[in-house]
């Protein structure tokens, strides 16, 4: 095999240049997978920073992944070469404990993520800034043709994301859902929100956002600085999803809550967010949970809802050759709302 | 009518001590109670001291009220003279919004609490501190005849606060359940959880307590200060209720939750718990949750659960007299489990 094109970190704090390495040889249930494009995610950043504690370099990040099916091992049985294939956070688990075998293979103690991750082949784990993949059909999503297969990349990682807390809190018609922060996670959570039938508040700090976020679908934008905006909204929320990272106070959006009502975090901040009220708690019997990503079955649920409802990212495309450019605007919230890669940059 | 004999406090810092007033005449749904006990509850100090920031004075505390039916108006159905009953912590509600119709009332807009709540008949409620109690008779409960009358009195709070996070969690055979600190709340956690069914692990900062939690009815004690005797427990809850109202780590308990369980906490703390871990909920789906008291229905099932399965508080019975000294001695945790007042001292 000719060797695999890529871009890598090095360190935490060099930029990502071009790297090249091999995949490893198919196994019997492997996918070879051509990439076409991958998103570029918040955490990519984290990780390549060692911002996490844990990086482990070279680094190839990447795990939000569209591409075609190039050659299947001789036990594959659910792809064929040509096929529109995903691949999102997890390239593997240990599909024995209890977690696997309820398709929650985010929650199993052994996850291979996608890259950074110690990989049971050998070595670490290289994500999708890269030409190919080679992954284990069970970890490969299908991608209905019908979606452009680059604004599809932020589904594997921003769209399970946010899907997968809505379906679990039973979001529906009839239901109040707010949506915390318009980035690549918020415009997710507020288009799956609004497929799934509910009445969708976004809440942002930037007013600015406003008419985008009514484009997108929210029936309601809150400007979160505007106190007497909040309180209008007092006890009325069934959800809120929560995809703010900075630190802030989970006190303005648990007192929106109805009795019974969740507040779900899917953002980790840096430093902690202040200590949110117990009293707001227990006065309505309200949760505050936390959410990661989505299994496998959910992942591919996930992408032949957005098939059926035309579901995609909004994203920015660029080369490869501007992912250090890139990572800086994602870390000032300057992109609308995901840059996606497109992996034949990698050539030019 | 005679007058009510009473103890009340009159300001934040003074003893409580005998006191007189007048209950108003019955109504044709009121039952007229002649109180025997009346239980001593932590937030009785926090009110009588106005560390809430409402107390109105002079204030008669006491919401675990245990007596007979001395009269009752024309138009009352459920009772008659000479049933046991009790009163709560709520003695009316709108009875009109969502939460009422739920049979949630504890979640009512504009709950009427038993003492230190402005008294929709004019003034302010008094509590059980007192020799008797007028009460609607839907906010009134049948106490089996069965059970010790003066054990049953902390039911009515202590009792219901435990008893309604475990059944809204579902709490059953083949789960395991943790319950932080035993005290007033947390040695009827015990026992309601084991009678529910559940292997019941009882935390602990205390090894003194160890036997007496077995006694009650813990599966197993853990001493919280011990890391190691935590970390074993790492991922094995469904569910753990916390009942420790002081400012501690609730990280050290989240983690210990399975996927999807959920922390429960009962207590405010006077200053905020140290901030939850974000990480610690997002990477089981975990949640940190709130529970009041409960609805009065679901007082009546406690109470009919108490009566099937025998549970009572472990109780001191002290005399009115005692009062103050009691007080001093909660603050200190110093009581097994919960002090009940003898109101018939209230004549000596």
């Amino acid at each position: 095999m000719h060797p695999t094109l890529a871009y890598a970190a090095h360190s935490p704090t060099s930029p990502l240049v071009p790297f090249q390495f091999q995949r490893r040889a198919l196994k019997p249930g492997d996918v070879h997978i051509n990439i076409l494009f991958c998103g570029v995610c918040h955490s990519d950043i984290h990780q390549a920073r060692d911002e996490w504690g844990n990086a482990a370099f070279p680094m190839v990040p990447g795990h939000e992944i569209v591409g075609k099916v190039s050659a299947v091992g001789s036990a594959v049985t659910r792809f064929k070469i040509g096929d529109t294939v995903g691949v999102g956070c997890l390239v593997d688990s240990c599909r024995i404990c209890s977690e696997c075998q309820d398709n929650l293979e985010q929650y199993c103690d052994n996850p291979v993520f996608t890259y950074n991750s110690p990989d049971p082949n050998g070595g670490t784990t290289y994500g999708g800034y890269s030409d190919n993949i080679v992954v284990d059909e069970h970890f490969v999503l299908h991608i209905a043709d019908s979606l452009d297969p680059a604004a599809a990349a932020p589904l594997l990682c921003a769209g399970i994301t946010t899907y997968s807390p809505l379906r679990h809190w039973q979001v529906g018609a009839g239901d109040k859902v707010g949506v915390v922060g318009l980035g690549g996670l918020g415009h997710m959570a507020v288009k799956f929100a609004k497929a799934l039938g509910a009445h969708v508040v976004l809440f942002t700090t930037t007013p600015s956002k406003i008419a985008d976020a009514k484009r997108l679908g929210a029936d309601e934008v809150v400007v979160s600085k505007n106190p007497d905006e909040m309180a209008a909204h007092n006890g009325s929320f069934d959800f809120i999803l929560n995809t703010v990272a900075a630190p802030h106070d989970l006190d303005a959006y648990t007192l929106l809550l109805k009795r019974d009502g969740t507040l779900c975090l899917v953002g980790v901040p840096d430093q902690p967010h202040p200590s949110p009220s117990v009293s707001a708690l227990i006065f309505r019997r309200r949760s505050i949970a936390g959410s990661l990503i989505g299994g496998i079955k959910e992942t591919q649920e996930m992408l032949d809802f957005c098939a059926e409802h035309n579901i995609t990212s909004d994203i920015e495309l660029i080369a490869i050759q501007d992912i250090n450019s890139a990572f800086e605007r994602v870390l000032k919230s300057d992109v609308k709302y995901r840059f996606v890669i497109d992996l034949a940059s990698l050539r030019s």
